[in-house]
Protein backbone atom coordinates (compact mmCIF):
# COMPACT_ATOMS: atom_id res chain seq x y z
CA UNK A 1 0.00 0.00 0.00
CA UNK A 2 1.47 3.47 -1.19
CA UNK A 3 1.25 6.94 0.16
CA UNK A 4 -0.17 6.01 3.40
CA UNK A 5 0.46 9.14 6.14
CA UNK A 6 -2.04 8.10 8.89
CA UNK A 7 -2.88 4.46 10.02
CA UNK A 8 -6.10 4.38 12.08
CA UNK A 9 -6.89 1.84 14.15
CA UNK A 10 -10.46 0.87 15.75
CA UNK A 11 -9.94 0.06 19.44
CA UNK A 12 -12.59 -2.07 20.47
CA UNK A 13 -12.16 -5.88 19.49
CA UNK A 14 -9.60 -4.84 17.20
CA UNK A 15 -6.87 -3.17 19.97
CA UNK A 16 -8.81 -5.39 22.95
CA UNK A 17 -11.65 -7.23 23.84
CA UNK A 18 -15.01 -5.88 23.81
CA UNK A 19 -17.98 -7.06 22.46
CA UNK A 20 -17.93 -10.37 24.59
CA UNK A 21 -18.34 -8.05 27.93
CA UNK A 22 -21.50 -6.45 26.37
CA UNK A 23 -22.57 -10.02 25.67
CA UNK A 24 -22.14 -11.16 29.32
CA UNK A 25 -23.87 -7.99 30.51
CA UNK A 26 -26.32 -8.43 28.48
CA UNK A 27 -26.82 -12.26 29.15
CA UNK A 28 -26.68 -11.53 33.25
CA UNK A 29 -29.51 -8.50 32.49
CA UNK A 30 -31.81 -11.74 30.35
CA UNK A 31 -31.57 -13.52 33.15
CA UNK A 32 -32.56 -11.10 35.64
CA UNK A 33 -35.65 -9.72 33.16
CA UNK A 34 -36.72 -13.41 32.21
CA UNK A 35 -39.64 -14.04 34.34
CA UNK A 36 -42.10 -15.38 31.46
CA UNK A 37 -40.26 -14.46 28.57
CA UNK A 38 -37.45 -16.39 26.99
CA UNK A 39 -33.61 -15.11 26.79
CA UNK A 40 -34.39 -14.39 23.04
CA UNK A 41 -37.27 -12.43 23.49
CA UNK A 42 -35.53 -10.02 26.22
CA UNK A 43 -32.48 -9.70 24.14
CA UNK A 44 -34.65 -9.14 21.17
CA UNK A 45 -36.31 -6.03 23.21
CA UNK A 46 -32.84 -4.83 24.47
CA UNK A 47 -31.34 -4.45 20.82
CA UNK A 48 -34.54 -2.71 19.92
CA UNK A 49 -34.56 -0.42 22.55
CA UNK A 50 -30.67 0.58 21.83
CA UNK A 51 -31.50 1.19 18.01
CA UNK A 52 -34.23 3.33 18.79
CA UNK A 53 -31.88 5.23 21.17
CA UNK A 54 -28.99 5.32 18.93
CA UNK A 55 -30.00 8.71 17.40
CA UNK A 56 -30.51 10.45 21.18
CA UNK A 57 -27.94 8.66 23.30
CA UNK A 58 -24.85 7.22 20.73
CA UNK A 59 -22.82 4.28 21.57
CA UNK A 60 -21.39 3.38 24.53
CA UNK A 61 -21.64 2.37 28.28
CA UNK A 62 -23.43 4.85 29.46
CA UNK A 63 -26.21 4.45 26.82
CA UNK A 64 -26.06 0.86 26.92
CA UNK A 65 -27.17 0.71 30.64
CA UNK A 66 -29.73 3.43 30.09
CA UNK A 67 -31.31 1.37 27.22
CA UNK A 68 -31.27 -1.96 29.90
CA UNK A 69 -33.11 0.12 32.07
CA UNK A 70 -35.82 1.19 29.50
CA UNK A 71 -36.41 -2.37 28.18
CA UNK A 72 -36.58 -3.60 31.99
CA UNK A 73 -39.31 -0.93 32.73
CA UNK A 74 -40.97 -1.94 28.96
CA UNK A 75 -40.90 -5.46 29.27
CA UNK A 76 -42.32 -6.06 33.23
CA UNK A 77 -45.18 -3.09 32.16
CA UNK A 78 -43.87 -1.07 35.28
CA UNK A 79 -43.51 -3.93 37.55
CA UNK A 80 -40.09 -4.30 38.62
CA UNK A 81 -37.83 -4.30 41.87
CA UNK A 82 -35.93 -1.44 42.80
CA UNK A 83 -32.99 -3.66 43.91
CA UNK A 84 -33.39 -5.22 39.93
CA UNK A 85 -32.80 -1.54 38.40
CA UNK A 86 -30.13 -1.19 41.05
CA UNK A 87 -28.26 -4.58 40.16
CA UNK A 88 -28.81 -3.10 36.45
CA UNK A 89 -26.68 -0.24 37.36
CA UNK A 90 -23.79 -2.11 38.74
CA UNK A 91 -23.67 -4.10 36.10
CA UNK A 92 -22.71 -1.54 33.81
CA UNK A 93 -20.76 0.13 36.28
CA UNK A 94 -18.87 -3.48 36.41
CA UNK A 95 -18.13 -3.29 33.22
CA UNK A 96 -16.88 -0.01 33.02
CA UNK A 97 -14.38 -1.06 35.20
CA UNK A 98 -13.31 -4.20 33.03
CA UNK A 99 -9.45 -4.91 32.81
CA UNK A 100 -7.97 -4.67 29.22
CA UNK A 101 -7.09 -7.72 27.84
CA UNK A 102 -5.30 -6.33 24.73
CA UNK A 103 -5.66 -8.63 21.43
CA UNK A 104 -2.84 -11.38 20.20
CA UNK A 105 -0.37 -9.20 17.80
CA UNK A 106 -1.24 -5.65 18.62
CA UNK A 107 1.98 -4.57 21.06
CA UNK A 108 3.36 -6.63 17.70
CA UNK A 109 2.24 -3.91 15.30
CA UNK A 110 2.18 -1.21 16.83
CA UNK A 111 6.02 -1.44 17.80
CA UNK A 112 6.94 -2.22 14.16
CA UNK A 113 4.75 1.15 12.71
CA UNK A 114 5.42 3.35 14.81
CA UNK A 115 7.54 6.33 14.30
CA UNK A 116 7.26 5.06 10.02
CA UNK A 117 3.09 6.72 10.53
CA UNK A 118 1.32 8.64 12.28
CA UNK A 119 -0.76 6.35 14.33
CA UNK A 120 -4.49 7.52 15.81
CA UNK A 121 -6.85 5.43 17.57
CA UNK A 122 -10.12 5.95 15.65
CA UNK A 123 -13.70 4.56 17.83
CA UNK A 124 -17.19 5.51 18.56
CA UNK A 125 -18.42 5.16 22.41
CA UNK A 126 -18.25 6.86 25.57
CA UNK A 127 -15.78 9.59 25.45
CA UNK A 128 -14.46 9.47 28.85
CA UNK A 129 -14.69 5.42 28.92
CA UNK A 130 -12.79 4.98 25.11
CA UNK A 131 -10.13 7.25 27.14
CA UNK A 132 -10.09 5.46 30.30
CA UNK A 133 -9.34 2.17 28.45
CA UNK A 134 -6.82 3.67 26.01
CA UNK A 135 -4.88 4.46 29.38
CA UNK A 136 -5.33 0.85 31.01
CA UNK A 137 -3.98 -1.11 27.98
CA UNK A 138 -0.71 0.93 28.26
CA UNK A 139 -0.85 1.26 24.65
CA UNK A 140 -1.18 5.48 24.87
CA UNK A 141 2.39 6.08 23.80
CA UNK A 142 2.02 4.29 20.05
CA UNK A 143 -0.74 7.40 19.01
CA UNK A 144 -0.24 10.76 18.45
CA UNK A 145 -4.21 11.21 19.62
CA UNK A 146 -7.33 9.48 20.13
CA UNK A 147 -10.13 10.35 18.11
CA UNK A 148 -13.88 9.41 19.80
CA UNK A 149 -16.33 10.21 16.68
CA UNK A 150 -20.04 9.87 17.38
CA UNK A 151 -20.66 7.34 15.05
CA UNK A 152 -18.34 6.07 11.65
CA UNK A 153 -20.47 6.93 8.72
CA UNK A 154 -18.87 8.19 5.62
CA UNK A 155 -19.88 11.61 6.26
CA UNK A 156 -18.31 11.14 10.27
CA UNK A 157 -15.06 9.82 8.50
CA UNK A 158 -14.51 12.84 5.75
CA UNK A 159 -14.47 15.19 8.85
CA UNK A 160 -11.70 13.11 10.79
CA UNK A 161 -9.56 12.70 7.42
CA UNK A 162 -10.53 16.69 6.62
CA UNK A 163 -9.46 17.50 10.88
CA UNK A 164 -6.34 15.37 9.62
CA UNK A 165 -5.20 17.29 6.85
CA UNK A 166 -4.31 15.09 4.89
CA UNK A 167 -6.04 13.37 1.19
CA UNK A 168 -8.21 10.52 1.56
CA UNK A 169 -5.72 7.96 -0.18
CA UNK A 170 -3.29 9.00 2.43
CA UNK A 171 -5.90 7.50 5.29
CA UNK A 172 -5.55 3.43 6.30
CA UNK A 173 -8.12 2.50 8.45
CA UNK A 174 -7.67 -1.10 10.58
CA UNK A 175 -11.02 -2.49 12.51
CA UNK A 176 -13.14 -5.59 12.98
CA UNK A 177 -15.59 -4.11 12.09
CA UNK A 178 -17.14 -3.74 7.82
CA UNK A 179 -19.83 -1.56 8.37
CA UNK A 180 -18.35 0.97 10.72
CA UNK A 181 -14.61 0.33 10.29
CA UNK A 182 -14.09 -0.52 6.30
CA UNK A 183 -16.89 0.21 3.94
CA UNK A 184 -17.37 3.90 4.90
CA UNK A 185 -13.17 4.50 4.43
CA UNK A 186 -13.05 2.33 1.29
CA UNK A 187 -16.23 4.44 -0.75
CA UNK A 188 -14.39 7.54 0.16
CA UNK A 189 -11.28 6.42 -1.85
CA UNK A 190 -9.60 5.74 1.38
CA UNK A 191 -7.71 2.22 2.24
CA UNK A 192 -8.77 -0.15 4.82
CA UNK A 193 -7.83 -3.43 6.09
CA UNK A 194 -10.56 -5.82 7.94
CA UNK A 195 -9.08 -8.11 10.88
CA UNK A 196 -12.37 -10.23 11.79
CA UNK A 197 -12.91 -10.56 15.57
CA UNK A 198 -15.24 -13.91 16.51
CA UNK A 199 -18.10 -11.96 18.53
CA UNK A 200 -19.93 -9.01 16.14
CA UNK A 201 -22.94 -7.05 17.17
CA UNK A 202 -26.08 -7.72 15.55
CA UNK A 203 -25.84 -3.67 14.69
CA UNK A 204 -22.05 -4.11 13.08
CA UNK A 205 -23.28 -7.29 10.75
CA UNK A 206 -23.37 -6.43 6.55
CA UNK A 207 -24.62 -8.55 3.61
CA UNK A 208 -22.43 -10.76 1.59
CA UNK A 209 -23.02 -8.61 -1.23
CA UNK A 210 -21.66 -5.46 0.38
CA UNK A 211 -18.33 -7.26 0.93
CA UNK A 212 -18.10 -8.45 -2.41
CA UNK A 213 -18.82 -5.30 -3.96
CA UNK A 214 -16.59 -3.43 -1.52
CA UNK A 215 -13.95 -5.25 -2.31
CA UNK A 216 -12.18 -5.91 1.27
CA UNK A 217 -8.31 -6.57 2.08
CA UNK A 218 -8.82 -8.93 5.00
CA UNK A 219 -6.47 -10.40 7.09
CA UNK A 220 -6.56 -13.15 10.07
CA UNK A 221 -4.15 -11.44 12.68
CA UNK A 222 -3.52 -7.71 13.17
CA UNK A 223 0.37 -8.62 12.90
CA UNK A 224 0.05 -9.67 8.66
CA UNK A 225 -0.64 -5.47 8.74
CA UNK A 226 3.09 -5.13 8.87
CA UNK A 227 3.82 -6.98 5.50
CA UNK A 228 1.09 -5.05 4.20
CA UNK A 229 1.58 -1.73 4.92
CA UNK B 1 -3.10 40.04 22.81
CA UNK B 2 -0.63 39.08 20.16
CA UNK B 3 0.31 35.62 18.00
CA UNK B 4 -2.57 33.85 18.81
CA UNK B 5 -3.60 31.25 16.49
CA UNK B 6 -6.35 29.27 17.45
CA UNK B 7 -9.41 30.56 19.69
CA UNK B 8 -11.18 28.14 21.56
CA UNK B 9 -14.87 28.63 22.57
CA UNK B 10 -16.40 27.07 25.65
CA UNK B 11 -19.93 25.88 24.02
CA UNK B 12 -22.42 25.79 27.29
CA UNK B 13 -23.49 29.01 28.51
CA UNK B 14 -20.45 30.59 26.52
CA UNK B 15 -22.60 30.06 23.65
CA UNK B 16 -25.62 28.98 24.25
CA UNK B 17 -28.10 28.55 27.13
CA UNK B 18 -26.90 25.07 28.93
CA UNK B 19 -26.72 25.43 33.14
CA UNK B 20 -30.58 26.96 33.32
CA UNK B 21 -31.98 23.75 31.42
CA UNK B 22 -29.93 21.01 34.09
CA UNK B 23 -31.37 23.49 36.72
CA UNK B 24 -35.01 22.81 35.38
CA UNK B 25 -34.73 19.48 35.29
CA UNK B 26 -33.20 18.92 38.46
CA UNK B 27 -36.26 21.00 39.57
CA UNK B 28 -38.58 18.93 38.69
CA UNK B 29 -36.79 15.96 39.88
CA UNK B 30 -36.58 17.12 43.27
CA UNK B 31 -40.46 17.63 42.75
CA UNK B 32 -40.72 14.50 42.03
CA UNK B 33 -38.43 12.70 44.74
CA UNK B 34 -39.70 15.34 47.34
CA UNK B 35 -41.76 13.15 49.58
CA UNK B 36 -40.96 13.36 53.08
CA UNK B 37 -37.31 15.40 51.62
CA UNK B 38 -37.21 18.84 51.15
CA UNK B 39 -35.84 20.32 47.80
CA UNK B 40 -32.69 21.42 49.10
CA UNK B 41 -31.85 17.89 50.56
CA UNK B 42 -33.02 16.08 47.33
CA UNK B 43 -30.61 18.56 45.32
CA UNK B 44 -27.56 18.00 47.84
CA UNK B 45 -28.04 14.30 47.22
CA UNK B 46 -28.09 14.74 43.09
CA UNK B 47 -25.02 16.53 43.74
CA UNK B 48 -23.04 14.25 46.05
CA UNK B 49 -24.07 10.90 43.43
CA UNK B 50 -22.98 13.28 40.52
CA UNK B 51 -19.66 14.40 42.04
CA UNK B 52 -19.36 10.57 42.85
CA UNK B 53 -19.99 9.65 39.39
CA UNK B 54 -17.62 12.04 37.25
CA UNK B 55 -14.83 9.59 36.93
CA UNK B 56 -16.71 6.57 36.10
CA UNK B 57 -19.62 8.54 33.72
CA UNK B 58 -17.81 12.10 33.23
CA UNK B 59 -19.88 14.56 31.89
CA UNK B 60 -23.12 15.57 30.07
CA UNK B 61 -26.87 14.55 30.35
CA UNK B 62 -26.80 10.68 29.73
CA UNK B 63 -24.97 10.65 33.48
CA UNK B 64 -27.07 13.15 34.32
CA UNK B 65 -29.37 10.72 34.06
CA UNK B 66 -27.81 7.87 35.29
CA UNK B 67 -27.32 10.08 38.59
CA UNK B 68 -30.56 10.92 38.82
CA UNK B 69 -31.82 7.17 38.82
CA UNK B 70 -29.17 6.27 41.65
CA UNK B 71 -30.08 9.09 43.66
CA UNK B 72 -34.11 8.32 43.42
CA UNK B 73 -33.42 4.69 44.53
CA UNK B 74 -30.94 5.74 46.97
CA UNK B 75 -33.31 8.37 48.91
CA UNK B 76 -36.32 6.14 48.54
CA UNK B 77 -34.71 3.22 50.06
CA UNK B 78 -35.82 0.99 46.88
CA UNK B 79 -39.35 2.79 47.75
CA UNK B 80 -39.76 4.04 44.31
CA UNK B 81 -42.52 3.71 41.45
CA UNK B 82 -41.35 2.28 38.25
CA UNK B 83 -43.07 5.10 36.73
CA UNK B 84 -41.18 8.11 38.28
CA UNK B 85 -38.15 6.41 37.39
CA UNK B 86 -39.79 6.43 33.22
CA UNK B 87 -40.29 9.76 34.14
CA UNK B 88 -36.54 10.68 34.84
CA UNK B 89 -35.50 9.32 31.37
CA UNK B 90 -38.26 11.25 30.03
CA UNK B 91 -36.88 14.29 31.89
CA UNK B 92 -33.26 13.55 29.89
CA UNK B 93 -34.48 13.08 26.69
CA UNK B 94 -36.37 16.07 26.72
CA UNK B 95 -33.33 18.07 28.03
CA UNK B 96 -31.31 16.50 25.08
CA UNK B 97 -33.71 17.36 22.54
CA UNK B 98 -34.49 21.18 23.69
CA UNK B 99 -33.70 24.08 21.13
CA UNK B 100 -30.65 25.98 21.37
CA UNK B 101 -30.70 29.46 22.62
CA UNK B 102 -27.88 30.86 21.09
CA UNK B 103 -26.70 33.90 23.97
CA UNK B 104 -26.17 38.06 22.65
CA UNK B 105 -23.38 38.95 20.63
CA UNK B 106 -22.16 35.12 19.66
CA UNK B 107 -22.92 35.56 15.89
CA UNK B 108 -21.20 38.47 15.59
CA UNK B 109 -18.00 37.74 17.16
CA UNK B 110 -17.37 34.44 15.39
CA UNK B 111 -18.60 36.67 11.75
CA UNK B 112 -15.87 38.92 13.03
CA UNK B 113 -13.41 36.92 14.05
CA UNK B 114 -13.66 34.38 11.26
CA UNK B 115 -11.23 34.16 8.45
CA UNK B 116 -8.46 35.86 11.10
CA UNK B 117 -7.76 32.69 13.45
CA UNK B 118 -8.71 28.99 13.68
CA UNK B 119 -11.81 28.87 15.60
CA UNK B 120 -12.65 25.57 17.52
CA UNK B 121 -15.20 24.69 20.20
CA UNK B 122 -13.26 23.30 23.19
CA UNK B 123 -16.19 21.92 25.49
CA UNK B 124 -16.84 18.99 27.85
CA UNK B 125 -20.48 16.80 27.77
CA UNK B 126 -21.36 14.03 25.82
CA UNK B 127 -19.86 13.69 22.13
CA UNK B 128 -23.14 13.39 20.78
CA UNK B 129 -24.97 15.65 22.56
CA UNK B 130 -22.78 18.35 22.05
CA UNK B 131 -22.36 17.44 18.25
CA UNK B 132 -26.36 17.93 18.10
CA UNK B 133 -26.38 20.84 19.78
CA UNK B 134 -23.31 22.51 17.48
CA UNK B 135 -25.72 21.19 14.79
CA UNK B 136 -28.65 22.53 15.78
CA UNK B 137 -27.11 26.22 16.90
CA UNK B 138 -26.51 26.65 13.16
CA UNK B 139 -22.62 27.96 13.91
CA UNK B 140 -21.22 24.21 12.87
CA UNK B 141 -19.48 26.98 9.50
CA UNK B 142 -17.84 29.18 11.76
CA UNK B 143 -15.40 26.71 13.25
CA UNK B 144 -12.45 24.32 11.79
CA UNK B 145 -13.88 21.32 14.18
CA UNK B 146 -15.24 20.46 17.74
CA UNK B 147 -13.45 19.17 20.58
CA UNK B 148 -15.32 17.18 22.62
CA UNK B 149 -13.22 17.08 26.13
CA UNK B 150 -13.69 14.38 28.74
CA UNK B 151 -12.48 16.79 31.17
CA UNK B 152 -11.17 20.48 31.31
CA UNK B 153 -7.82 20.21 33.64
CA UNK B 154 -4.43 21.43 32.58
CA UNK B 155 -4.03 17.77 31.39
CA UNK B 156 -6.17 17.86 28.82
CA UNK B 157 -5.73 21.03 27.75
CA UNK B 158 -2.15 20.33 27.12
CA UNK B 159 -2.99 17.40 25.09
CA UNK B 160 -5.45 19.43 23.27
CA UNK B 161 -3.08 22.46 22.42
CA UNK B 162 -0.21 19.67 21.34
CA UNK B 163 -2.96 18.11 19.20
CA UNK B 164 -3.58 21.60 17.41
CA UNK B 165 0.80 21.47 16.94
CA UNK B 166 0.61 25.20 18.36
CA UNK B 167 2.37 26.97 21.31
CA UNK B 168 0.67 27.64 24.63
CA UNK B 169 0.96 31.57 24.20
CA UNK B 170 -0.57 31.28 20.78
CA UNK B 171 -4.14 29.59 21.72
CA UNK B 172 -7.02 31.58 23.86
CA UNK B 173 -9.75 29.95 25.45
CA UNK B 174 -13.21 32.18 25.71
CA UNK B 175 -15.35 30.89 28.14
CA UNK B 176 -17.72 31.11 31.61
CA UNK B 177 -16.36 28.81 33.84
CA UNK B 178 -13.18 30.24 35.58
CA UNK B 179 -12.56 26.64 36.87
CA UNK B 180 -13.10 25.17 33.55
CA UNK B 181 -11.68 27.41 31.02
CA UNK B 182 -10.01 30.13 32.59
CA UNK B 183 -7.44 29.27 35.47
CA UNK B 184 -5.97 25.41 34.27
CA UNK B 185 -5.40 27.49 30.26
CA UNK B 186 -3.38 30.46 32.09
CA UNK B 187 -1.43 27.95 34.26
CA UNK B 188 -0.26 26.90 31.21
CA UNK B 189 1.14 30.09 29.97
CA UNK B 190 -2.12 29.92 27.22
CA UNK B 191 -4.42 33.20 26.88
CA UNK B 192 -8.08 33.11 28.55
CA UNK B 193 -11.08 35.43 28.33
CA UNK B 194 -13.85 35.13 31.04
CA UNK B 195 -17.30 36.12 29.81
CA UNK B 196 -19.55 35.33 33.06
CA UNK B 197 -22.99 34.12 32.93
CA UNK B 198 -25.32 34.00 35.38
CA UNK B 199 -25.44 30.47 36.33
CA UNK B 200 -23.16 28.40 37.58
CA UNK B 201 -23.04 24.59 38.30
CA UNK B 202 -22.13 24.33 42.02
CA UNK B 203 -19.16 21.89 40.73
CA UNK B 204 -17.19 25.28 38.69
CA UNK B 205 -17.10 27.59 41.27
CA UNK B 206 -13.58 28.72 42.60
CA UNK B 207 -12.35 30.83 45.31
CA UNK B 208 -11.72 34.64 45.42
CA UNK B 209 -8.32 33.83 46.28
CA UNK B 210 -8.15 31.38 43.19
CA UNK B 211 -9.08 34.26 40.34
CA UNK B 212 -6.65 36.78 41.96
CA UNK B 213 -3.84 34.97 41.92
CA UNK B 214 -4.55 33.73 38.20
CA UNK B 215 -5.51 37.09 37.42
CA UNK B 216 -7.90 36.51 34.78
CA UNK B 217 -9.53 38.78 32.22
CA UNK B 218 -13.03 39.27 31.96
CA UNK B 219 -15.62 40.70 29.91
CA UNK B 220 -19.62 41.47 30.34
CA UNK B 221 -20.62 40.16 26.64
CA UNK B 222 -18.64 37.85 24.44
CA UNK B 223 -18.76 40.77 21.55
CA UNK B 224 -16.37 42.56 23.55
CA UNK B 225 -14.04 39.90 22.22
CA UNK B 226 -13.91 41.65 18.87
CA UNK B 227 -11.93 44.29 20.30
CA UNK B 228 -9.53 42.46 22.88
CA UNK B 229 -7.85 40.36 20.65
Amino acid sequence: MEGIKVIAFDADDTLWVNEPYFRESEMEFCNLLKNGMSIEEVSEELFATEIGNIPLYGYGTKAFILSMIETSLKITKGNISSEKIQSIISLGKQQMNKSIELLDGVVEVLESLQGKYKLIVATKGDLLDQERKLEKSGLLRYFHHIEVMSDKKEDDYKKLIQHLDIDFNEFLMVGNSLKSDIIPVLNLGGKAVHVPFHTTWEHEMVSEEELQKAGVSEIQNIRELISIV
